[in-house]
C-alpha cells in the first residue's frame, strides 16, 4: 500500500543518510564519532590526545552531524558544534596550513599552549551560542563544562566570542523570515519561545518542583549508568568487529529508528482539530503541532506530532503553553520509553551524536506527564503543562549532565521564560544533588570510559596520606649539561618521557641545572645549527609533533656535543620528596604543570628524586600501588579534620 | 509659601537621614562607608583587613544604607547589600559567637581560609540576587567582581545560595500584591519590566549600539577618572578635619541633594496628561510617570518625574518603552548632568554608598538623549527609546565597572528583554574595551586609592626582567627545630613577619625543615602544654587575632625548650632563587599562597634565601626597588616573543 512505499522511502533515505555518516567517521575521523564535549573538555585539561582536534576531524564532524540529525537520529547538533568550533578554534590557533602556503602572521601569537587552549574555549563557547541561539549560555557552559582554568581574561574572551556570535546570528535570522532558510529562521533568536505564562503561584508550587527535581536526578543517573553500561558493550563490539562492525550498528540503530517512529504513531488516536488556534491543523509538512498522518482531514494524530517530527519541533510542543491535554498521557508515555530506548541505543555508534536535544526530549515528556498526573489528580493547578515539560527537561539536564548555572541561562535563552527562573534553580539543584550521589555527570563517565587521564580539580581524600615519593617512579634518566647528541639520541629512544633534568656535574655533588623537554631536544637534533630563533621551538599542529624515529644521524654526528644549558627550563618547579600528595597534586593541578621536580631535602648522590607527570596522579596508578586505600575511597562523607589538616592545608 | 515649607520638611527629613547614618558610620564603623564591594573583593583576595566583614560593619552597614536610601542621595543598595550578605557569611562561618554562648558546631567546618572564603563569596552572590532580583546575575557577579580564585565546587555553592535567595524571594513577593510591602512589591520579580517590544531591526542598529558603547566607554572612563580624584581629596579632608569633617561634609551633600533634587524640577514646564494611558496622571505619591508637582490638575511636569522620585522609579521611567517624547531632551539633560554631579559629590562620604544605581541612572539619562538625537535626526527609528536608555545604561556599567558577563545576565534579569541581549553584549564589548584603554574599573580604583594590596591576575610584563632574589628582602629570621621560648618571644616581637623557616642543626650544614606560621607560635607561646588539638590552631574570627604583647612570660618560662617540628608545615612550597619574578608571582597567585620560600641551586650557609609575601609582588615595592623599570609599564603593548619567552611559559 502506500503506507509501506511512503515507509520504504522514509527509512531508506534515513539509512542512508546515516551510513554515509558512519562511513565518513568509521573510516577517516574515528576521533568525529559521539559528541565531542569530552574530548573538548579532556583537551582543555591539557591532554594532548591526537586527532581530536585535526582537520580532518572537523570536515568529517560537519558532514556526519548533518547526515545524523538529517537521518531522523535520537541525536542532537549541540554537542558536535561544540567540537566544530573548538576544531575551527585550534586550526586558526596552528596559524594555518602551512602545506598550502595558507599561513597568518598575527596568528602566531597563538603558538603555545595556554592561548591555544583559551582559543579552543571560546570555539567551544561559540558552538554552544550558535546552537542554542543562547549566547550567555555559551560562554558559561564554556567555562563550567569545558574549561579547566579559568581566569577572568578567558571570560572576556569567551564573552567576546560570543557576542560576535550573538551579532552574526541576529543579523543572519533578519534576513531569513519564514522558511527561507529551512527550519533555520523558524522560532527567531529564541528557539522555543514559551510566550507569556501567567505564574501567580505561592509556596505549593514548591512540591512539583520536588517531585521533578527528585525524578530528575533519579531518572538522570539511571540514565547516566545505563548509557555507561551501552557504551563499554559497542566499544566491546567496535574492537571485535571493527569497520563492518560500526557500520552494520549504524545500520541497524539506523532501521530501528525509523520503525519506531513510523510505527508508534500507528498507535495513536486521531482527534479533531480544535478551533480557534493559529496552526495549522491538521498539518502534513516537515513540522507542525497537529499532524495529519493517517487521520481524515479535521483530524490529527498526537502521537504522530511528537515522533514524526524534526526533534526541535518536538520540543517545541513539548513545551507549548496553553494546550492542556493536548497530548494524551499514553502518547507522552509511548515517547517517553521511545526516545529513552533510542537516545541509550544511539549514543555509541560511529557517528557525531550530540546528548543535549535527547536529553531535553526525554525530560519534556516525562515533566509533561508529571504535569498531567498532578493536575488531573490534585488541586494543584499553578503550573502548566509546558512548564512541567520545561522543569522536566532541566531536572534531567541537571541529574545527567550535572552542570547548574549554564543550563539555567541556556534554558532561559531558549524559551524566554525569565519568570520560571527560581523553580529552575530548585530543579536544578535537586536533581543535580541527587544524581552526585550515585555516578559522575555522562561527560566524565564518557571521559573515563575513553581512558583518557583526566585531572580532576579536587585530589582524592585518600592522597592525603602519601607523599610524592610513594607514586614516583624509580629515578629519572638524567642528561648532562654538555651532552654528546649520540646520548641523546638513546635516551629518548629507550623512554617516552617528555621531560628531562639536566644536571651540572662541575662541583663534586652534581647540581639540578633544570629540566629539558624532549621537544626542544629534538629540534636541537634536527637542526643542529648554533643559532635558534623562537619560531623553531613553537609547537607544532595537533597531531603533527616530531619524532625520534624520523631523525637520523651519522655516525661522527652522534660524537658530537651540545651545550643543553640554553634551552633548559633552569627554574622549573620543585616540591619537596616528603610534600603529601594530595598538596602536590592541587599544586600541578592548579598551575596546569605537565612535569612537577621532586627533589630531596637530605642531600643525596642524585640532586632529583623524581618527576611527577599527569599518570602519576591518576586514581587508577595510585591505587594500582596501593590498592589497600581503595576501601579509603568511601570514606570521603567521613573524614574528620585533624591537627596535621590544619597544618598542611 | 507651602512650598518652602514643603522644602523645609523634605530637605530636613533627609538632612536627618542621612546625618544618623554618617554618625553611625564616622563613630562606630568607619569600614561600612562606600560600596563595600571593593573591601569583599580584597578579602576575597586574601587581604585579612581588619573590621571588614565584623559584626559592628555588619549592623552599621544595615542601617546606614537605610538612611542614606531614604534620605534621597544618589546611591544604591545593592553595593551595601553584597556587603551585608558577605558579612552575614563572615559571622556565620566564625560558627556564631563565644562571647553570648551562640556557638553552632556544625559551623566549625568552615575554620579554614578556603571555606570561609566560599561562604563569603556566597554572601556576595546573594546581596546581588536580593538587591536586583537577579539569582543567576548574583551567582555570575560574585564570580566575575568578586573572588578571585574559582572552583567549580564554589560555582555550585553560589548556585546553591542563590537558588534559596531566589526561592525566597519568590515566596515573599507572593505575599507582597500591591503596596502590601511599602516599595518592595513594586514590579514583582522582575523589577524594571520592558515588556513586549518590537525589534525588527537589521544591520544598521549597529550604528547606534556603536554611538552607544563608544560614548558609554569614554563618559565611564572619564567619571572614574573624576571619582578618583574626588576619593582622593575627600580622604584627604577626612584625615585633615576628623569627625567633624565627616559629619559636615554628609550634611553638605544632604542638603545639595535635596536642593538639586527639589529646585531643578521648578525648571521643568508643564504638560497636558496623554490620554489612553494605563498609569495615573498626574500623580503626586511615591512613584509615579506623570508627577504633578506645581502643575494643575491634568499637567504633569516631566522633570519632577525624573528627579523627584524613588531612584527605583527613576530607572523604571527612563526604560518606560513606548513612551517617545515623554520626556522632553532639556529634561533628559538636566536629569544627566545633576545625576552624574551628584553621584561625584556623594560617593567617599562616611556613608554606606552603592555604585550600580547611580550608574544606571546617568547612563539610561544619557542613552535616552542620544535615543532622541538619532530618532529626530536620522532615518533608524528601529530602537525605541526605552531601549536606548537600557543600552546607555549598560554602556556605562560597562565602562566604569568593566563587568560583562555579570552586568550581562543582571540587566536581562532586571528588565526580561532578552530579544535586546545581541547588542547589549555588542555595547559591553565596545565600552569595556574603550575604558580599560584609559584607566583601571571604578572599584580597582577604589581598592588603589585606600592602599589594600591587592593582587592582581596577571604579573606585570617588567616582572619578566627579574628574578625572585631581585625583590626578596634580606635573609629571612630562622628558628631552631627545638628552640628557647625566650628566642621564639624575641624574634616575633622584633619583626612582624607572619611566617619563619624552622632550620635543623644536626648535620655539618642546616637544613630547612619547613615553616611554622606566627599564629602557631603565639598557640604554643600561650598553651605551653604538650597536647593539642586542632581547635586550637583553628583561625580565630576576623579581628580577633592573638598578639605578642598580650603574652606574658616569667623568667624561668622564658628559658625552656619547644620542638616546633611537629607544628612546622615540613614541605612549604619552595622556588629556586633564579627563578623569574613573573613565574613566582603566577604560582604565588594562583595557588593563593601567603609564603613562598626562596631556595638557593647552589649550597650555601643558610639553606633558605628568603621569604616572599604579598608584599614582595606589590608593584609599587618593585617599582620603587627599580625605578627604571616604570618606563617599561607601557611597553606591554609591544612586548615581542622572543626564545626566552618560550622557555620560561
Amino acid at each position: 500500500s502506500k503506507y509501506s512505499i511512503a515507509f520504504s522511502i522514509f527509512a531508506g533515505g534515513n539509512i542512508l543518510l546515516v551510513l554515509s555518516s558512519a562511513i565518513l567517521c568509521a573510516i577517516f575521523a574515528p576521533a568525529a564519532a559521539g559528541s565531542g564535549i569530552p574530548e573538548v573538555k579532556a583537551y582543555l585539561n591539557g591532554i594532548d590526545a591526537p586527532n581530536i582536534l585535526a582537520p580532518t576531524t572537523f570536515i568529517v564532524k560537519v558532514l556526519g552531524s548533518i547526515g545524523a540529525v538529517a537521518g531522523g537520529l535520537a541525536v542532537g547538533k549541540e554537542g558536535p558544534l561544540v567540537h566544530t568550533g573548538s576544531c575551527i578554534a585550534s586550526l586558526l590557533s596552528q596559524g594555518g596550513s602551512k602545506r598550502y602556503g595558507l599561513t597568518w602572521q598575527w596568528l602566531r601569537y597563538f603558538k603555545n599552549d595556554r592561548d591555544r587552549r583559551d582559543l579552543v574555549t571560546c570555539g567551544a563557547a561559540a558552538g554552544v551560542s550558535a546552537a542554542f541561539r543562547a549566547p550567555v549560555g555559551g560562554v558559561l557552559f564554556a567555562l563550567e563544562e569545558a574549561a579547566s582554568w579559568w581566569r577572568s581574561s578567558l571570560l572576556w574572551r569567551a564573552f567576546f566570542t560570543s557576542a560576535i556570535v550573538a551579532v552574526t546570528l541576529r543579523v543572519a535570522l533578519s534576513s531569513c523570515k519564514g522558511d527561507n532558510c529551512g527550519v533555520f529562521g523558524t522560532g527567531g533568536l529564541i528557539m522555543f519561545d514559551m510566550g507569556v505564562i501567567s505564574t501567580e503561584t505561592g509556596l505549593l508550587e514548591l512540591v512539583p518542583v520536588i517531585i521533578l527535581g527528585t525524578s530528575g536526578g533519579l531518572l538522570g543517573a539511571f540514565y547516566t549508568f545505563l548509557s555507561g553500561k551501552v557504551l563499554k558493550t559497542y566499544a566491546n563490539w567496535h574492537a571485535k568487529y571493527g569497520l563492518f562492525g560500526k557500520l552494520f550498528q549504524a545500520f541497524l540503530v539506523a532501521l530501528i529508528t525509523s520503525v519506531l517512529i513510523f510505527g508508534l504513531p500507528w498507535l495513536g488516536a486521531c482527534t479533531a482539530c480544535p478551533t480557534g488556534i493559529t496552526h495549522e491543523c491538521p498539518s502534513n509538512g516537515l513540522s507542525g503541532k497537529y499532524k495529519q498522518f493517517t487521520c481524515q482531514s479535521g483530524y490529527y494524530n498526537d502521537l504522530a506530532s511528537l515522533l514524526l517530527n524534526t526533534n526541535d519541533n518536538v520540543i517545541r510542543n513539548l513545551f507549548s503553553t496553553n494546550t492542556e491535554g493536548l497530548y494524551h498521557y499514553s502518547s507522552l508515555a509511548i515517547l517517553l520509553c521511545s526516545s529513552f530506548f533510542l537516545a541509550l541505543i544511539t549514543y555509541g555508534t560511529a557517528i557525531p551524536s550530540g546528548l543535549f536535544i535527547p536529553v531535553i526530549i526525554i525530560g519534556a515528556a516525562y515533566g509533561r506527564l508529571v504535569g498531567w498526573f498532578v493536575r488531573s489528580t490534585t488541586q494543584l493547578q499553578t503550573f502548566d503543562e509546558g512548564i512541567y515539560a520545561y522543569l522536566g527537561a532541566a531536572s534531567l539536564l541537571g541529574g545527567s549532565m550535572r552542570m547548574t548555572v549554564s543550563v539555567c541561562v541556556i534554558l532561559l535563552e531558549l524559551t524566554n521564560n525569565l519568570l520560571t527562573l527560581p523553580p529552575t534553580m530548585l530543579v536544578l539543584l535537586i536533581s543535580k544533588t541527587l544524581g552526585d550521589l550515585f555516578n559522575h555527570s555522562v561527560y566524565d563517565q564518557i571521559l573515563h570510559i575513553k581512558g583518557l587521564p583526566f585531572l580532576v580539580e579536587k585530589p582524592e581524600p585518600y592522597m592525603k596520606h602519601l607523599t610524592v615519593m610513594d607514586v614516583c617512579s624509580s629515578p629519572p634518566m638524567t642528561l648532562s649539561a654538555i651532552e654528546r647528541l649520540g646520548n641523546i639520541v638513546e635516551v629518548l629512544k629507550s623512554t617516552d618521557h617528555n621531560g628531562f633534568p639536566v644536571l651540572e656535574h662541575s662541583s663534586e655533588v652534581p647540581k639540578l641545572h633544570g629540566l629539558i623537554l624532549r621537544s626542544h631536544l629534538l629540534v636541537l637534533l634536527q637542526k643542529r645549527e648554533s643559532d635558534y630563533n623562537s619560531a623553531d621551538f613553537a609547537k607544532p599542529g595537533s597531531g603533527k609533533s616530531r619524532r625520534i624515529e624520523d631523525i637520523q644521524l651519522q655516525t661522527e654526528q652522534m660524537n658530537e656535543y651540545v651545550d643543553l644549558r640554553p634551552y633548559t627550563n633552569a627554574s622549573p618547579y620543585t616540591v619537596v620528596d616528603n610534600m603529601s600528595l594530595a598538596k602536590a597534586f592541587s599544586m600541578f593541578r592548579q598551575l596546569g604543570l605537565r612535569h612537577l621536580c621532586v627533589v630531596s631535602t637530605t642531600p643525596k648522590a642524585s640532586p632529583i628524586s623524581g618527576i611527577l607527570t599527569r599518570h602519576d596522579f591518576m586514581p587508577e596508578h595510585v591505587l594500582g600501588l596501593y590498592p589497600h586505600l581503595r576501601a579509603n575511597k568511601w570514606n570521603r562523607l567521613h573524614t574528620k579534620s585533624s591537627v596535621s589538616d590544619v597544618f598542611v592545608s
